[in-house]
């Protein structure tokens, strides 16, 4: 084991904010990423809560604001989903080759993992605090104790969602991740939990929930995790500037085999996953072995789970020698994914839903 | 004017079924376009129905089966709702380039329009039928009289939207566009007008709405309107089959200057129209002149209707000699287009959401 419960196979881009990854042939193996597999996105240094001590502010536009203990969030239902979450910078190393994004982890496939999320709904604490419909509820603020240095002054971690999403039954307040209670890096005693949405808005050790008109102005809400365009300086967007992201849009990632491989004459196994967010679902997956001029579609493994990831495979017979394999992926409305990561570079390098490719030799039979 | 109502101009693909598109220099000079200049998409004979005799039938899962008259319709509140249509074969032309798409009209980038359109919110008829939140509500199917020789057998055309689109506040069983009373050709006396879905869905001369578990297994929404793979025979489609379309998917396209036009030396004025439907929005339309390596970003003009069109506009100073425009869309969930035509190629030639390209000449100084 790595630090703070990870596999020692992880790639760790940062130890402080610790910041690691999953390798590919790692995330493939199972469709509930374990805990010690699952990525870790920290924007500062994690912090060790007391349980006891903890407790959850929920303020703002609500008609009866509410302190909760752990127990008394705990008396809520209790609601289990299993969630994908996907680093907003997933694939950003593919961005990097295309042009430097100085400050920012080189992040590869693995910031993206599956996990059984166990809490209460937020819709239910809502209700409880006395959900005002009136104009002043537009948004629900996260804030959480984590002060990250990104931040000119620094400041503690925070990010919203709007009302109608955190609404949504999906939508939790967890205390547990696959059955067992969070880990300290994962945002014990409580995080939030918003599938469909960039992991930067699943805010961990959450403290405080507040109903409010407008998005957060937190750092990592009101300037950070925005596309903006190339010649644009991300360090002053704000409200308003730039595209800030949300529900996560199509992408897919071939994890086998992986980039560089020299594999064995004979029949040759590829897989990985596809996931889209926000009220979409993976339609199709595609892949290519003649760069992209015909495609195979690949199965689709389990569905089940309207929240989750799908992991596809197939197999294809490949001649000795060099071979690029692509990949694609279609939402159910049609949408499907930009060929290059150079029509989607960004100077925060976020959001790369480019066709996966991988590089791979196949040896003569 | 031609036929139906329709300006001079307009490109006619086939009269019978009638099927005409504006070209894009007349197409980009109106927000909201005029009737004589909204592309008409039929599948059958237009019918002519008598307002005093027509009525629309609502039954299915509801606890109060409804038979109304025009006048009863029109005792619901009226609302109006600027909103953009736009066929799911718009662009088909440059999918036909990439390899032949036989029996589908060639669409250029006019089937799509704008109009304001007013009649009873859909969600109001249905709370009066009441409408029954059992498991049988899944979808609301739409029956109108036009009989199609297209499906085999022949049959009238329908269609059907999911229940929790239909009880949005935007869906509306209209009776005027523009002001004015339906025309025969765009669904007198009342037509359906789904916001952000493929216009297939906007079904006209609508007569009966039905609430049901499943979505309609009318030919148009069954087999029809379906992205499947191309080695697929779209004819054998089915329920389950590919991509049933109804959201549209983040596109934009060029009105002017027109592909392969001559222009004078000097600033060159470039324009044209973004759209997404589903619940995103236009987020950034970007415009290159030199192949896509560097793009500016177009000022984006009258944003005030949620399910309208943006038109954008810019201006560029270009060499003398021959430049390719292209333009490509972003939308504010951070999607943005695939760059080819190639990529998007399906058998029924649907849903092309490449970049727009247009090829001009400039005169030297």
């Amino acid at each position: 084991m790595t630090s703070w419960g990870k596999r020692d196979e992880m790639i760790v881009h940062e130890r402080d904010p610790f910041n690691a990854e999953a390798p590919p042939g790692v995330l493939v193996e199972e469709f509930v990423t374990p805990v010690s597999t699952f990525y870790s996105r920290n924007h500062g240094p994690i912090p060790e809560l007391d349980p006891d001590a903890w407790s959850l502010r929920v303020d703002g536009a609500v008609s009866r604001p509410l302190t909760l203990t752990l127990a008394q969030l705990q008396a809520f239902d209790h609601v289990t989903v299993t969630a994908t979450l996907q680093c907003a910078g997933n694939r950003r190393a593919d961005l990097i080759k295309v042009q430097d994004i100085p400050g920012e982890d080189p992040w590869g496939r693995g910031a993206t993992s599956t996990a059984e999320w166990t809490g209460a709904r937020l819709g239910d604490v809502l209700d409880a605090a006395g959900l005002d419909p009136a104009p002043g509820a537009g948004h629900v603020a996260f804030d959480a104790p984590d002060v990250s240095q990104l931040a000119d002054p620094p400041q503690p971690y925070g990010g919203s969602v709007p009302l109608a999403k955190a609404r949504g039954p999906e939508v939790l307040l967890a205390w547990a991740m696959n059955g067992a209670p969070l880990t300290q890096a994962h945002g014990a005693p409580v995080r939030v939990v918003v599938p469909g949405y960039i992991g930067a808005r699943s805010v961990k050790w959450v403290q405080r929930l507040t109903v409010q008109p407008e998005p957060s102005d937190n750092y990592f809400q009101a300037t950070a995790y925005r596309i903006v365009p190339p010649d644009v300086d991300p360090t002053q967007a704000g409200p308003g500037d730039g595209i800030s992201l949300g529900p996560v849009v199509v992408n897919a990632a071939i994890l086998a085999p992986f980039d560089g491989s020299r594999l064995p004459a004979g029949r040759t196994d590829i897989s990985g996953y596809a996931y889209v967010g926000g009220d979409r679902t993976v339609a199709r997956v595609d892949l290519s072995t003649d760069g992209g001029s015909t495609w195979v579609q690949a199965d689709l493994g389990r569905r089940t789970d309207r929240w989750a990831w799908t992991l596809w495979s197939t197999s294809v017979d490949l001649a000795g020698g060099p071979h690029t394999l692509l990949v694609r992926a279609w939402d159910d409305a049609g949408a499907q994914q930009p060929e290059s990561p150079a029509s989607l570079w960004n100077p925060k390098g976020y959001a790369n839903t480019s066709w996966d490719r991988v590089e791979i030799v196949v040896d003569a039979a």
